[in-house]
């Protein structure tokens, strides 16, 4: 099984696609740039949505659903909104098929064209904030703390499995306030939402910070965002919290009466994360065997795998495993027997390896003979010999210890992978040999910051919150600069 | 507040229109023919959705996601399917907007055109057949049991919020199996379970059967469906399950060895709820004052609302009301305190009544001294002084008791409308003057269907499950018949 995958050395590209076809996350599709998620993605992608839920509604939000299709002159009222989102738009022109008269099959009525063109949403600003319009009046409607969760569409050009498909699925928070201040705490706040899910449900530290007006949402007047390391030393962006002002109020005119009766534009924030974050657990933490999950979020906890000759074995078997699942099941594990009898033990083994399964139990006749199983871990590969009695406690915390374990292999090598450079030459080799983020001058200006794209297609990934004020020069243009910002080649 | 709304006798249309608006669970939008769901009606269809998905899991399906975008020519693969949606597609015909070079905003970028056209899925059959068709090949690969919550586009001409909208919400069930009696099997599960989901927690009582060849789906060979009673006497379909035999295996060329290593088409069923269940709901139990919701899937199960005046008495409410609603919490029951100091009590009353809370709790300071509280249900609008002690076995007794008596009360309305009628004079009279399901004999010819919903607008809701065999005429053409089957106007 394992001899399928492509190892992280010879193709890290590679290497990922099999994991997420092999490892049964996602398929291609027949619809360019749009992919399948297979029952054991979708799972994951459930467990990841369900705990992100849940964490909106403890800060006060409420879920809502707005209309798939935005009118195209919805798009226009935000200037760099249409001009961020123009390019790669899904355009329904027409709402109706007829047989052709020439006998070609089917083929679109040219009589019942549109009126005006509708879009197939990319994000849903400006959707929802003309329907605000007709919601908000006073101070008392604010603040509107609403998320959608929901497909959009993005025509992207190059596209990869979960990274970057033309359709993926998202959330996205829209919500209104009084004030500025107010609407950039909610910014803030919902950036901590989303560091404090991807590092403590995927094992995976982030950078929070703020992006470059380059790296902007279009729209926005603060994108703040949470970066990621892969194995391969390439930056993620894992998910991003605008702070909108009050652009979208004025381009759709929602204006509240304020304490004071008067008239004022109303406050906005937008923030979202993605399928996206699939492509990231899986490049983050895998390796070349396969899959490796965190457990908070792995669809499966524990598989349960018999090793045994004969009926009276797997009687004896069965009757041990059917206690031990019910005590982890009642302790909210999710695990899985596998008696299945059209594969051997071994093909199983690997199976699971390949799809990511944190803890794998066996249990043969000699096993139970000694009261013992033998317990796996995915993440180290470890084999230890485990007494029968207290077994289920001993995997529960087995279970933390690898959600632990994770997070810190991630941050040692997250941390190791942040280089400070002080020349253009370092610059340079270090992005080129080592990967990572590199910690740098730069002297602030998007000019400069387009140069070092062009030259090495590294991007200013953020500018860290609480960033330590430094003099120093601009590694590119040697001017003068009071911080380092990090740079990397991003996904 | 109730003053607002239109009663059912004056306009029951308008009526229902109210309730959606004015209730909170909808708006339209600015897109033709879709709506928004405001968070109470989506937390309404969370929880539908949630207990459904539930039951799917339990009865061994798994949830994937599949493209929006459906490629026209697969549509046109089976006959029947595309016959049955051709007319109603929204039509992606371009990928990209540009600025207009006469300065006229953004265009369609002509030169974006797509090869072949992409249909907005109206429903998935044809792209997910298109896949199965590469991940079955064996009878190991079967039974292939998934399931898809998505957004479906049908551009339907006359919309109603929830009932019939252009874009709705459902899920769609799509299994493979190696036999037609498997495929049966499933298909009439998935009613089971559907119609076990609408009776016994939207509280409405269904008529399981199967649909006459003019109603059934597109590329099946027979729907089942539930059918229920709306108190305006009209039928709504709730949920169909449609056995598809091997059409869409064919279509697709979808084969598997058998266990005698034969090739063999594979048998599909697919099933599917919407977002129309809660346009169901609305209809079959609210009333003149507004919403009344089965407290099993109500957002919020009891309001309580204090009775004051001055802080001393309320601090004393306060610390009572954190009492109860501590324990309602932890027995599972979704509770709010609701002590906004704007509005006053009486509004407070009519705003939940309004929306349907079945239980609501009133404590004032003369209720702690006696140590009750007083409590209305929703349902009958009776109002009853209950002990503080033990109060929450009590609420939770009591909100059993509304979800049994709301149903009870349905099904005795849809009881008392079915109406057998022996002639095509007693057919109309009980359609125009009663309404509700009118059972007669019919020759079994869809000529004499299509005759009967020409004249009376009524159509064959379903042939029974179970159905006694009879024998009679057809009440209208006289032809000899085996059975009787219902009737009914329906939305």
């Amino acid at each position: 099984m394992s001899k399928e995958i492509t190892s992280r050395s010879e193709d890290y590209s590679q290497w990922y696609n099999d994991l997420v076809l092999k490892g049964g996350l996602a398929d291609y599709s027949a619809v360019r740039g749009c992919m399948v998620i297979k029952p054991y993605g979708f799972a994951l992608w459930e467990n990841m949505r369900d705990n992100l839920d849940r964490m909106f509604k403890e800060t006060g939000h409420q879920n809502a659903y707005f209309p798939l299709f935005i009118p195209k002159s919805f798009l226009s009222k935000e200037a760099d909104h249409v001009e961020g989102f123009a390019k790669e738009c899904a355009v329904v022109t027409h709402y109706r098929l007829k047989n052709d008269p020439n006998g070609a099959g089917v083929v679109v009525d040219p009589e019942a064209k549109l009126e005006e063109e509708l879009i197939v949403r990319p994000t849903s600003e400006t959707i929802i904030w003309n329907t605000y319009k007709d919601w908000i009046q006073s101070y008392r409607d604010l603040p509107l703390l609403i998320n959608q969760w929901a497909n959009v569409v993005r025509w992207e050009m190059r596209t990869r499995l979960f990274l970057r498909t033309a359709e993926f699925l998202w959330q996205e928070g829209h919500t209104a306030h009084a004030t500025a201040e107010e609407a950039v705490e909610e910014t803030r706040k919902m950036l901590e939402v989303y560091a404090d899910f991807v590092e403590n449900y995927m094992a995976l530290p982030v950078i929070k910070g703020v992006k470059t007006a380059n790296e902007r949402f279009a729209g926005a007047i603060d994108t703040y965002c949470i970066e990621a390391l892969m194995q391969d030393g390439k930056a993620l962006q894992a998910g991003t919290s605008h702070f909108l002002g009050q652009n979208f109020a004025k381009a759709f005119d929602v204006k509240f009466l304020n304490r004071e009766n008067k008239l004022e534009y109303v406050w906005a924030t937008s923030w979202g994360v993605s399928t996206r974050l699939v492509g990231a657990l899986v490049m983050a933490h895998s390796d070349d065997d396969g899959l490796v999950l965190p457990p908070r979020i792995a669809p499966l906890q524990v598989v349960i795998v018999p090793i045994y000759k004969g009926d009276e074995q797997k009687a004896l078997i069965d009757a041990k495993v059917a206690e031990i699942s019910k005590t982890l099941r009642s302790a909210g594990v999710r695990v899985k027997y596998d008696d299945s009898e059209n594969t051997r033990p071994g093909w199983k083994f690997a199976e699971y390896e390949m799809k990511g399964v944190p803890v794998r139990i066996a249990i043969g006749a000699r096993d139970l003979e000694n009261n013992v199983v033998e317990v796996a871990r995915r993440d180290t590969r470890e084999k230890k010999s485990y007494p029968m009695e207290g077994l289920a406690d001993a995997i529960i915390a087995l279970l933390e210890d690898i959600q632990v374990q994770m997070f810190q292999k991630a941050l040692s090598y997250r941390d190791s992978h942040i280089t400070p450079v002080n020349s253009w030459e370092e610059f340079v080799k270090v992005l080129d040999e080592k990967g990572g983020f590199v910690s740098a001058h730069w002297d602030g200006t998007s000019e400069t910051e387009e140069k070092i794209k062009e030259a090495t297609k590294a991007t200013i990934r953020c500018i860290p919150l609480n960033n330590p004020q430094e003099d120093g020069v601009c590694v590119f243009s040697g001017k003068p600069s009071r911080e380092r910002v990090l740079f990397a080649r991003a996904y």
